[in-house]
Protein backbone atom coordinates (compact mmCIF):
# COMPACT_ATOMS: atom_id res chain seq x y z
CA UNK A 1 0.00 0.00 0.00
CA UNK A 2 1.63 3.65 -1.20
CA UNK A 3 -0.07 7.00 -0.53
CA UNK A 4 1.72 8.48 -2.88
CA UNK A 5 2.00 7.47 -6.75
CA UNK A 6 5.05 7.13 -8.93
CA UNK A 7 4.53 10.53 -10.75
CA UNK A 8 3.66 12.77 -7.43
CA UNK A 9 6.66 11.29 -6.04
CA UNK A 10 8.98 11.72 -8.78
CA UNK A 11 7.63 15.62 -9.04
CA UNK A 12 8.25 16.26 -5.44
CA UNK A 13 11.33 15.15 -5.57
CA UNK A 14 12.76 16.45 -8.48
CA UNK A 15 10.81 20.01 -6.94
CA UNK A 16 13.34 19.78 -3.98
CA UNK A 17 16.34 17.96 -5.34
CA UNK A 18 18.02 19.65 -8.25
CA UNK A 19 21.01 17.16 -8.91
CA UNK A 20 17.65 14.83 -9.21
CA UNK A 21 16.91 17.41 -12.21
CA UNK A 22 20.25 17.57 -13.24
CA UNK A 23 20.13 13.80 -13.50
CA UNK A 24 16.79 13.93 -15.02
CA UNK A 25 15.43 10.87 -12.05
CA UNK A 26 12.70 9.18 -13.23
CA UNK A 27 10.27 7.03 -10.61
CA UNK A 28 9.48 4.15 -13.05
CA UNK A 29 7.08 1.89 -10.61
CA UNK A 30 6.09 2.50 -6.73
CA UNK A 31 4.11 -0.08 -5.35
CA UNK A 32 3.67 -2.16 -1.81
CA UNK A 33 7.40 -3.76 -2.77
CA UNK A 34 9.37 -0.62 -2.96
CA UNK A 35 10.39 1.46 -6.05
CA UNK A 36 11.48 1.18 -8.92
CA UNK A 37 14.07 4.06 -10.07
CA UNK A 38 15.73 4.87 -13.13
CA UNK A 39 18.89 7.66 -14.40
CA UNK A 40 18.55 8.15 -18.18
CA UNK A 41 22.51 7.70 -19.73
CA UNK A 42 23.84 10.87 -20.10
CA UNK A 43 27.78 11.20 -21.65
CA UNK A 44 28.23 14.43 -18.81
CA UNK A 45 27.74 11.39 -16.00
CA UNK A 46 30.82 9.33 -17.15
CA UNK A 47 34.40 8.96 -15.34
CA UNK A 48 37.37 7.77 -17.04
CA UNK A 49 36.76 4.28 -18.42
CA UNK A 50 33.11 5.20 -19.70
CA UNK A 51 30.74 4.51 -16.99
CA UNK A 52 28.59 6.74 -15.05
CA UNK A 53 29.99 8.12 -12.19
CA UNK A 54 30.10 6.35 -8.37
CA UNK A 55 28.38 9.96 -6.90
CA UNK A 56 25.68 9.51 -9.82
CA UNK A 57 25.38 5.98 -8.65
CA UNK A 58 25.01 6.97 -4.73
CA UNK A 59 22.76 9.87 -6.19
CA UNK A 60 20.39 7.09 -7.46
CA UNK A 61 20.41 4.83 -4.93
CA UNK A 62 19.50 7.77 -2.15
CA UNK A 63 16.73 8.83 -4.48
CA UNK A 64 15.85 5.67 -4.70
CA UNK A 65 15.19 5.71 -0.87
CA UNK A 66 14.06 8.87 -0.38
CA UNK A 67 11.05 7.65 -2.90
CA UNK A 68 9.87 4.42 -1.26
CA UNK A 69 9.59 5.92 1.99
CA UNK A 70 7.87 8.82 0.42
CA UNK A 71 5.86 6.46 -1.10
CA UNK A 72 4.91 4.13 2.15
CA UNK A 73 4.39 7.75 4.29
CA UNK A 74 3.60 9.95 2.13
CA UNK A 75 5.09 14.16 2.23
CA UNK A 76 7.63 13.55 4.78
CA UNK A 77 9.84 15.51 3.14
CA UNK A 78 11.84 16.78 6.35
CA UNK A 79 12.87 13.12 6.32
CA UNK A 80 16.75 12.65 5.84
CA UNK A 81 19.55 10.36 5.18
CA UNK A 82 21.31 9.28 8.05
CA UNK A 83 23.54 6.96 6.96
CA UNK A 84 24.38 5.10 3.51
CA UNK A 85 26.71 2.32 2.84
CA UNK A 86 27.51 1.12 -0.72
CA UNK A 87 29.35 -1.34 -2.59
CA UNK A 88 30.05 -0.59 -6.12
CA UNK A 89 30.44 -4.45 -8.13
CA UNK A 90 30.34 -4.26 -11.76
CA UNK A 91 31.09 -0.88 -13.79
CA UNK A 92 27.81 0.06 -15.21
CA UNK A 93 27.36 -0.13 -18.94
CA UNK A 94 26.48 2.98 -20.99
CA UNK A 95 23.29 2.46 -20.63
CA UNK A 96 20.19 3.41 -18.25
CA UNK A 97 20.60 2.73 -14.74
CA UNK A 98 18.11 1.16 -12.56
CA UNK A 99 17.56 0.81 -9.13
CA UNK A 100 15.18 -1.45 -7.28
CA UNK A 101 14.74 -0.09 -3.14
CA UNK A 102 12.58 -1.60 -0.51
CA UNK A 103 12.22 -0.66 3.16
CA UNK A 104 13.72 -3.65 5.23
CA UNK A 105 12.39 -2.30 8.97
CA UNK A 106 9.94 0.54 9.06
CA UNK A 107 10.14 2.08 12.55
CA UNK A 108 8.34 5.40 14.31
CA UNK A 109 12.50 6.84 13.71
CA UNK A 110 13.93 5.44 10.96
CA UNK A 111 13.44 3.49 7.57
CA UNK A 112 16.12 1.15 6.80
CA UNK A 113 16.46 0.34 3.06
CA UNK A 114 17.87 -1.87 0.94
CA UNK A 115 18.91 -1.02 -2.92
CA UNK A 116 19.78 -3.08 -5.82
CA UNK A 117 21.46 -1.36 -8.61
CA UNK A 118 22.07 -2.60 -12.37
CA UNK A 119 21.99 -1.67 -15.82
CA UNK A 120 18.83 -1.80 -18.13
CA UNK A 121 18.55 -4.82 -19.62
CA UNK A 122 21.39 -6.45 -17.23
CA UNK A 123 19.12 -7.05 -14.22
CA UNK A 124 20.83 -10.37 -12.84
CA UNK A 125 24.25 -8.39 -12.19
CA UNK A 126 24.47 -5.90 -9.99
CA UNK A 127 26.22 -2.80 -11.02
CA UNK A 128 26.11 -2.28 -6.81
CA UNK A 129 24.09 -2.63 -3.53
CA UNK A 130 23.27 -0.19 -0.85
CA UNK A 131 22.01 0.54 2.65
CA UNK A 132 20.95 3.29 4.31
CA UNK A 133 18.46 4.85 6.73
CA UNK A 134 16.17 7.42 6.32
CA UNK A 135 15.39 9.23 9.92
CA UNK A 136 11.65 10.18 10.46
CA UNK A 137 10.49 13.61 11.51
CA UNK A 138 8.92 12.00 14.68
CA UNK B 1 55.12 12.88 0.79
CA UNK B 2 52.75 13.22 -1.97
CA UNK B 3 53.93 12.67 -5.90
CA UNK B 4 51.32 15.18 -7.28
CA UNK B 5 50.49 18.60 -6.43
CA UNK B 6 46.72 19.81 -5.23
CA UNK B 7 46.69 21.96 -8.69
CA UNK B 8 47.09 18.72 -10.55
CA UNK B 9 44.96 16.65 -8.73
CA UNK B 10 42.42 19.00 -8.89
CA UNK B 11 42.91 18.78 -12.78
CA UNK B 12 42.84 15.56 -13.27
CA UNK B 13 39.75 15.16 -11.11
CA UNK B 14 37.87 17.81 -12.85
CA UNK B 15 39.04 16.77 -16.36
CA UNK B 16 37.99 13.21 -15.75
CA UNK B 17 35.18 13.42 -13.91
CA UNK B 18 32.29 15.77 -15.26
CA UNK B 19 30.51 15.72 -11.91
CA UNK B 20 33.26 17.20 -10.23
CA UNK B 21 33.21 20.25 -12.64
CA UNK B 22 29.68 20.66 -12.17
CA UNK B 23 30.40 20.95 -8.25
CA UNK B 24 33.46 22.95 -8.93
CA UNK B 25 35.68 20.65 -6.52
CA UNK B 26 38.47 22.50 -5.04
CA UNK B 27 41.39 20.74 -3.83
CA UNK B 28 42.54 23.38 -1.54
CA UNK B 29 45.46 21.17 0.41
CA UNK B 30 47.24 18.05 -0.69
CA UNK B 31 50.53 17.23 1.74
CA UNK B 32 51.75 14.26 3.57
CA UNK B 33 48.95 14.61 6.48
CA UNK B 34 46.10 14.32 3.56
CA UNK B 35 43.66 16.11 1.68
CA UNK B 36 41.49 19.71 1.89
CA UNK B 37 38.84 19.58 -0.35
CA UNK B 38 36.05 22.24 -1.17
CA UNK B 39 32.67 22.22 -2.85
CA UNK B 40 32.20 26.14 -2.83
CA UNK B 41 28.11 26.77 -1.94
CA UNK B 42 25.76 27.03 -5.00
CA UNK B 43 21.92 27.81 -4.90
CA UNK B 44 21.77 24.74 -6.93
CA UNK B 45 23.14 22.34 -4.78
CA UNK B 46 20.69 22.83 -1.83
CA UNK B 47 17.44 20.15 -0.88
CA UNK B 48 14.14 21.17 1.08
CA UNK B 49 15.35 22.98 3.94
CA UNK B 50 17.89 25.17 2.16
CA UNK B 51 20.89 22.52 2.83
CA UNK B 52 23.66 21.12 0.67
CA UNK B 53 22.18 17.90 -0.86
CA UNK B 54 23.40 14.47 0.72
CA UNK B 55 24.90 13.40 -3.15
CA UNK B 56 26.41 16.80 -3.08
CA UNK B 57 28.09 15.70 0.16
CA UNK B 58 28.30 12.23 -1.19
CA UNK B 59 30.46 13.45 -4.18
CA UNK B 60 32.82 15.78 -2.30
CA UNK B 61 33.90 12.71 0.32
CA UNK B 62 34.13 10.53 -2.48
CA UNK B 63 36.38 13.29 -4.41
CA UNK B 64 38.56 13.90 -2.09
CA UNK B 65 39.43 10.00 -1.03
CA UNK B 66 40.27 10.16 -4.48
CA UNK B 67 42.97 12.92 -4.44
CA UNK B 68 44.06 11.58 -1.53
CA UNK B 69 44.93 8.55 -3.45
CA UNK B 70 46.32 10.07 -6.42
CA UNK B 71 48.13 12.42 -4.23
CA UNK B 72 49.78 9.68 -2.97
CA UNK B 73 49.72 7.28 -5.67
CA UNK B 74 49.95 9.55 -8.23
CA UNK B 75 48.34 9.10 -11.37
CA UNK B 76 46.14 5.74 -10.86
CA UNK B 77 43.10 7.05 -12.63
CA UNK B 78 41.76 3.87 -12.82
CA UNK B 79 41.30 3.42 -8.91
CA UNK B 80 37.98 2.86 -8.15
CA UNK B 81 35.88 3.21 -5.03
CA UNK B 82 34.27 -0.25 -4.05
CA UNK B 83 32.72 0.71 -0.62
CA UNK B 84 31.78 4.06 0.91
CA UNK B 85 30.29 4.44 4.09
CA UNK B 86 28.77 7.47 5.21
CA UNK B 87 26.90 8.67 8.45
CA UNK B 88 25.32 12.36 7.96
CA UNK B 89 25.67 14.12 11.56
CA UNK B 90 24.28 17.70 11.07
CA UNK B 91 22.94 19.92 8.04
CA UNK B 92 25.30 21.78 6.24
CA UNK B 93 25.28 25.49 7.26
CA UNK B 94 24.69 27.42 3.41
CA UNK B 95 28.56 27.98 2.64
CA UNK B 96 31.25 26.54 1.58
CA UNK B 97 31.66 22.45 2.62
CA UNK B 98 35.32 21.18 3.41
CA UNK B 99 36.79 17.93 3.65
CA UNK B 100 39.26 16.18 4.97
CA UNK B 101 40.38 13.05 3.75
CA UNK B 102 43.28 11.00 5.24
CA UNK B 103 44.64 7.53 4.11
CA UNK B 104 43.67 4.79 7.36
CA UNK B 105 45.82 2.06 5.00
CA UNK B 106 47.35 1.61 2.24
CA UNK B 107 47.99 -2.16 0.71
CA UNK B 108 48.99 -3.23 -2.69
CA UNK B 109 45.03 -4.10 -3.21
CA UNK B 110 43.41 -0.81 -1.80
CA UNK B 111 43.16 2.19 0.14
CA UNK B 112 40.95 2.56 3.03
CA UNK B 113 40.03 6.31 3.52
CA UNK B 114 38.66 8.47 5.85
CA UNK B 115 37.28 11.93 5.49
CA UNK B 116 35.44 14.56 8.20
CA UNK B 117 33.39 16.74 6.74
CA UNK B 118 32.28 20.31 7.71
CA UNK B 119 31.15 23.75 6.83
CA UNK B 120 33.70 26.64 6.77
CA UNK B 121 34.47 28.07 9.46
CA UNK B 122 33.05 25.78 12.17
CA UNK B 123 35.45 22.71 11.28
CA UNK B 124 34.56 21.78 15.38
CA UNK B 125 31.10 20.99 14.19
CA UNK B 126 31.19 17.22 11.57
CA UNK B 127 28.27 17.77 8.86
CA UNK B 128 29.49 13.93 8.07
CA UNK B 129 31.67 11.53 8.33
CA UNK B 130 32.99 8.97 6.10
CA UNK B 131 34.97 5.69 5.51
CA UNK B 132 35.73 3.94 2.01
CA UNK B 133 38.10 2.04 0.16
CA UNK B 134 39.38 3.04 -3.30
CA UNK B 135 40.65 -0.34 -5.38
CA UNK B 136 43.98 -0.50 -6.46
CA UNK B 137 45.03 -0.94 -10.34
CA UNK B 138 46.78 -4.35 -9.85
CA UNK C 1 27.35 -25.30 -7.40
CA UNK C 2 29.02 -25.74 -4.42
CA UNK C 3 32.95 -27.59 -3.73
CA UNK C 4 32.36 -28.57 -0.14
CA UNK C 5 29.19 -29.51 1.92
CA UNK C 6 27.45 -27.95 4.82
CA UNK C 7 29.14 -30.17 6.89
CA UNK C 8 32.38 -30.15 5.76
CA UNK C 9 32.29 -26.02 5.88
CA UNK C 10 30.99 -26.27 9.17
CA UNK C 11 33.61 -28.60 10.87
CA UNK C 12 36.21 -26.07 8.96
CA UNK C 13 34.92 -22.91 10.63
CA UNK C 14 34.64 -24.52 13.98
CA UNK C 15 37.89 -26.09 13.72
CA UNK C 16 39.36 -22.73 13.30
CA UNK C 17 37.39 -20.47 14.75
CA UNK C 18 36.63 -20.68 18.76
CA UNK C 19 34.21 -18.14 19.08
CA UNK C 20 32.40 -20.16 16.42
CA UNK C 21 32.41 -23.63 18.90
CA UNK C 22 31.65 -21.23 21.23
CA UNK C 23 28.20 -19.73 19.93
CA UNK C 24 27.57 -23.97 18.33
CA UNK C 25 27.23 -22.64 15.09
CA UNK C 26 25.81 -24.89 12.64
CA UNK C 27 25.60 -24.75 9.02
CA UNK C 28 22.27 -26.03 8.38
CA UNK C 29 22.01 -25.36 4.55
CA UNK C 30 24.67 -24.92 1.75
CA UNK C 31 24.09 -25.29 -1.69
CA UNK C 32 24.53 -22.79 -5.16
CA UNK C 33 21.96 -20.18 -3.98
CA UNK C 34 23.63 -19.76 -0.95
CA UNK C 35 24.02 -20.54 3.16
CA UNK C 36 21.82 -20.84 6.20
CA UNK C 37 23.56 -20.30 9.45
CA UNK C 38 22.09 -20.94 12.82
CA UNK C 39 23.00 -20.25 16.36
CA UNK C 40 21.17 -22.12 19.12
CA UNK C 41 19.39 -20.21 21.78
CA UNK C 42 21.83 -20.11 24.57
CA UNK C 43 21.36 -17.88 27.95
CA UNK C 44 24.93 -16.99 28.05
CA UNK C 45 24.25 -14.89 24.79
CA UNK C 46 21.88 -12.70 26.44
CA UNK C 47 22.14 -8.80 26.79
CA UNK C 48 20.26 -6.61 29.35
CA UNK C 49 16.44 -6.90 27.73
CA UNK C 50 17.11 -11.01 27.28
CA UNK C 51 18.24 -10.76 23.56
CA UNK C 52 20.38 -12.87 22.03
CA UNK C 53 23.94 -10.03 22.01
CA UNK C 54 24.78 -7.93 18.81
CA UNK C 55 28.19 -9.59 18.58
CA UNK C 56 26.93 -12.85 18.56
CA UNK C 57 24.85 -11.60 15.89
CA UNK C 58 27.25 -10.25 14.30
CA UNK C 59 29.65 -13.48 15.20
CA UNK C 60 26.87 -15.28 12.97
CA UNK C 61 27.08 -12.71 10.35
CA UNK C 62 30.38 -13.03 9.65
CA UNK C 63 30.31 -17.20 9.88
CA UNK C 64 27.67 -17.29 7.34
CA UNK C 65 29.44 -15.53 4.59
CA UNK C 66 33.11 -17.32 5.54
CA UNK C 67 30.96 -20.45 4.69
CA UNK C 68 29.45 -19.08 1.98
CA UNK C 69 32.77 -18.28 0.18
CA UNK C 70 34.40 -21.72 1.62
CA UNK C 71 31.52 -23.51 -0.07
CA UNK C 72 31.41 -22.12 -3.33
CA UNK C 73 35.51 -21.51 -3.55
CA UNK C 74 36.59 -24.55 -1.22
CA UNK C 75 39.42 -24.48 1.33
CA UNK C 76 40.43 -21.01 1.26
CA UNK C 77 40.78 -20.77 4.73
CA UNK C 78 43.03 -17.53 4.77
CA UNK C 79 40.32 -15.63 3.15
CA UNK C 80 39.62 -12.48 5.51
CA UNK C 81 36.45 -10.07 6.21
CA UNK C 82 37.92 -6.67 5.17
CA UNK C 83 34.63 -4.72 5.62
CA UNK C 84 31.41 -5.75 7.40
CA UNK C 85 28.58 -3.23 7.53
CA UNK C 86 25.54 -4.36 9.88
CA UNK C 87 22.19 -2.75 10.54
CA UNK C 88 20.49 -3.95 13.63
CA UNK C 89 16.44 -4.01 12.47
CA UNK C 90 14.30 -5.87 15.77
CA UNK C 91 15.73 -7.60 18.73
CA UNK C 92 15.85 -11.32 18.01
CA UNK C 93 13.25 -13.48 20.10
CA UNK C 94 14.88 -15.83 22.55
CA UNK C 95 14.80 -18.77 20.25
CA UNK C 96 17.63 -19.40 17.67
CA UNK C 97 18.71 -17.36 14.97
CA UNK C 98 19.18 -18.05 11.44
CA UNK C 99 21.29 -16.41 8.74
CA UNK C 100 20.78 -16.37 5.35
CA UNK C 101 24.17 -15.28 3.04
CA UNK C 102 24.60 -15.21 -0.41
CA UNK C 103 27.10 -13.71 -2.81
CA UNK C 104 26.40 -10.45 -4.05
CA UNK C 105 29.58 -10.24 -6.32
CA UNK C 106 32.52 -12.32 -6.35
CA UNK C 107 35.97 -11.59 -8.75
CA UNK C 108 39.42 -12.57 -8.07
CA UNK C 109 39.98 -10.62 -5.10
CA UNK C 110 37.07 -10.57 -3.29
CA UNK C 111 33.85 -11.45 -2.48
CA UNK C 112 30.67 -9.02 -1.43
CA UNK C 113 28.31 -10.84 0.38
CA UNK C 114 24.73 -10.39 1.49
CA UNK C 115 23.04 -11.91 5.01
CA UNK C 116 19.94 -11.57 6.04
CA UNK C 117 19.58 -12.44 9.82
CA UNK C 118 15.93 -14.05 11.49
CA UNK C 119 14.26 -15.42 14.44
CA UNK C 120 13.39 -19.19 13.83
CA UNK C 121 9.92 -19.05 12.91
CA UNK C 122 9.76 -15.78 11.78
CA UNK C 123 11.38 -15.13 8.64
CA UNK C 124 8.95 -12.22 7.42
CA UNK C 125 10.94 -10.19 9.95
CA UNK C 126 14.33 -9.35 9.63
CA UNK C 127 16.19 -9.01 12.71
CA UNK C 128 19.37 -7.31 11.19
CA UNK C 129 20.69 -6.51 7.06
CA UNK C 130 24.38 -7.61 6.88
CA UNK C 131 26.46 -6.27 4.05
CA UNK C 132 30.45 -7.55 3.96
CA UNK C 133 33.29 -8.15 2.09
CA UNK C 134 35.91 -11.01 2.38
CA UNK C 135 39.44 -10.53 0.44
CA UNK C 136 40.56 -13.90 -1.09
CA UNK C 137 44.00 -14.79 -1.29
CA UNK C 138 45.28 -13.80 -4.59
CA UNK D 1 32.85 15.62 31.35
CA UNK D 2 31.68 12.22 32.19
CA UNK D 3 28.79 11.19 35.11
CA UNK D 4 29.90 7.15 35.31
CA UNK D 5 33.17 6.01 36.07
CA UNK D 6 35.64 3.74 34.19
CA UNK D 7 35.15 1.15 36.77
CA UNK D 8 31.30 2.16 37.17
CA UNK D 9 30.91 1.20 32.73
CA UNK D 10 33.05 -1.94 33.17
CA UNK D 11 30.89 -3.41 35.59
CA UNK D 12 27.85 -2.35 34.12
CA UNK D 13 29.23 -3.80 30.69
CA UNK D 14 30.22 -7.00 32.14
CA UNK D 15 27.08 -7.52 34.60
CA UNK D 16 24.50 -6.84 31.40
CA UNK D 17 26.95 -8.77 28.51
CA UNK D 18 28.21 -11.83 29.29
CA UNK D 19 29.77 -12.12 26.29
CA UNK D 20 31.93 -8.64 27.18
CA UNK D 21 32.48 -10.88 30.72
CA UNK D 22 33.82 -14.06 27.94
CA UNK D 23 36.82 -11.34 26.20
CA UNK D 24 37.11 -10.11 30.16
CA UNK D 25 36.90 -6.57 28.49
CA UNK D 26 38.09 -3.97 30.25
CA UNK D 27 37.97 -0.17 30.24
CA UNK D 28 41.07 1.50 31.37
CA UNK D 29 40.17 5.43 30.67
CA UNK D 30 37.16 7.02 30.30
CA UNK D 31 37.11 10.91 30.19
CA UNK D 32 36.08 13.56 28.44
CA UNK D 33 37.26 12.78 25.21
CA UNK D 34 36.38 8.98 24.96
CA UNK D 35 37.16 5.87 26.04
CA UNK D 36 40.26 3.25 25.91
CA UNK D 37 39.20 -0.25 26.07
CA UNK D 38 41.03 -3.43 26.10
CA UNK D 39 40.46 -6.95 25.40
CA UNK D 40 43.46 -8.99 26.84
CA UNK D 41 44.88 -11.61 24.50
CA UNK D 42 43.83 -14.82 25.05
CA UNK D 43 44.58 -18.21 22.72
CA UNK D 44 40.73 -19.26 22.88
CA UNK D 45 40.19 -16.03 21.04
CA UNK D 46 42.55 -16.69 18.04
CA UNK D 47 41.60 -17.49 14.35
CA UNK D 48 43.67 -19.05 11.27
CA UNK D 49 46.58 -17.49 11.50
CA UNK D 50 46.86 -16.80 14.85
CA UNK D 51 45.26 -13.75 15.22
CA UNK D 52 42.43 -12.63 17.50
CA UNK D 53 39.15 -13.35 15.55
CA UNK D 54 36.89 -10.79 13.60
CA UNK D 55 34.01 -11.69 16.14
CA UNK D 56 36.39 -10.72 19.01
CA UNK D 57 37.28 -7.38 17.25
CA UNK D 58 33.66 -6.06 16.84
CA UNK D 59 32.81 -7.34 19.65
CA UNK D 60 35.44 -4.57 21.58
CA UNK D 61 34.68 -2.02 19.36
CA UNK D 62 30.54 -2.48 19.87
CA UNK D 63 31.40 -2.51 23.72
CA UNK D 64 34.05 0.65 23.37
CA UNK D 65 30.82 2.81 21.88
CA UNK D 66 28.38 1.52 24.58
CA UNK D 67 31.21 2.11 27.32
CA UNK D 68 31.73 5.98 25.85
CA UNK D 69 27.88 6.48 25.91
CA UNK D 70 27.13 5.06 29.10
CA UNK D 71 29.95 7.31 30.04
CA UNK D 72 28.08 10.08 28.67
CA UNK D 73 24.64 9.36 29.70
CA UNK D 74 24.84 7.65 32.19
CA UNK D 75 23.08 4.12 33.17
CA UNK D 76 20.98 4.34 29.58
CA UNK D 77 21.52 0.37 29.39
CA UNK D 78 18.56 0.46 27.16
CA UNK D 79 20.41 1.78 24.13
CA UNK D 80 21.16 -0.75 21.47
CA UNK D 81 23.56 -0.29 18.27
CA UNK D 82 21.83 0.47 15.37
CA UNK D 83 24.40 0.13 12.37
CA UNK D 84 28.14 -0.71 12.96
CA UNK D 85 30.57 -0.62 9.94
CA UNK D 86 34.19 -2.12 10.56
CA UNK D 87 37.15 -2.36 8.05
CA UNK D 88 40.11 -4.62 9.16
CA UNK D 89 42.99 -2.76 8.07
CA UNK D 90 46.02 -5.00 9.59
CA UNK D 91 46.23 -8.34 11.14
CA UNK D 92 46.35 -7.85 15.08
CA UNK D 93 49.24 -9.03 16.41
CA UNK D 94 49.03 -11.37 19.41
CA UNK D 95 49.10 -9.28 22.33
CA UNK D 96 45.80 -7.05 24.33
CA UNK D 97 43.73 -5.24 21.32
CA UNK D 98 42.95 -1.79 22.43
CA UNK D 99 40.03 0.32 20.82
CA UNK D 100 39.97 4.16 21.59
CA UNK D 101 36.10 5.24 21.18
CA UNK D 102 34.84 8.70 20.49
CA UNK D 103 31.05 10.54 20.06
CA UNK D 104 31.12 12.09 16.48
CA UNK D 105 28.24 13.46 17.41
CA UNK D 106 25.10 12.82 20.07
CA UNK D 107 22.15 14.16 19.51
CA UNK D 108 18.72 13.31 21.65
CA UNK D 109 18.13 9.79 19.36
CA UNK D 110 21.24 8.97 19.00
CA UNK D 111 25.13 8.68 19.18
CA UNK D 112 26.90 8.16 16.26
CA UNK D 113 30.47 6.81 17.75
CA UNK D 114 34.38 6.41 16.00
CA UNK D 115 36.45 3.54 16.99
CA UNK D 116 40.35 3.17 16.25
CA UNK D 117 41.38 -0.26 16.94
CA UNK D 118 44.98 -1.24 17.72
CA UNK D 119 47.27 -3.87 18.92
CA UNK D 120 49.17 -3.12 22.36
CA UNK D 121 52.45 -1.11 21.67
CA UNK D 122 51.47 0.02 18.22
CA UNK D 123 48.96 2.53 17.90
CA UNK D 124 50.27 3.87 15.52
CA UNK D 125 49.07 1.48 13.07
CA UNK D 126 45.02 0.79 12.95
CA UNK D 127 43.92 -3.09 13.36
CA UNK D 128 40.46 -1.53 12.61
CA UNK D 129 38.46 1.54 12.27
CA UNK D 130 34.93 1.47 13.39
CA UNK D 131 31.59 3.99 12.89
CA UNK D 132 28.80 2.85 14.33
CA UNK D 133 25.52 4.16 15.90
CA UNK D 134 23.74 3.81 18.85
CA UNK D 135 19.34 4.45 19.19
CA UNK D 136 19.05 6.12 23.01
CA UNK D 137 15.72 5.44 24.80
CA UNK D 138 13.40 8.80 23.95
Amino acid sequence: MTVLTAEQVQALIRAGLPIAEDIELCIDRLDAQGVLARVPFHTKLIRPGGTLSGPTIMALADAAMYAVVLGRLGRVEMAVTSNLNINFLVKPKPVDLLAEARILRLSRRQAVCEVSLYSLGNAEELVAHVTGTYALPL
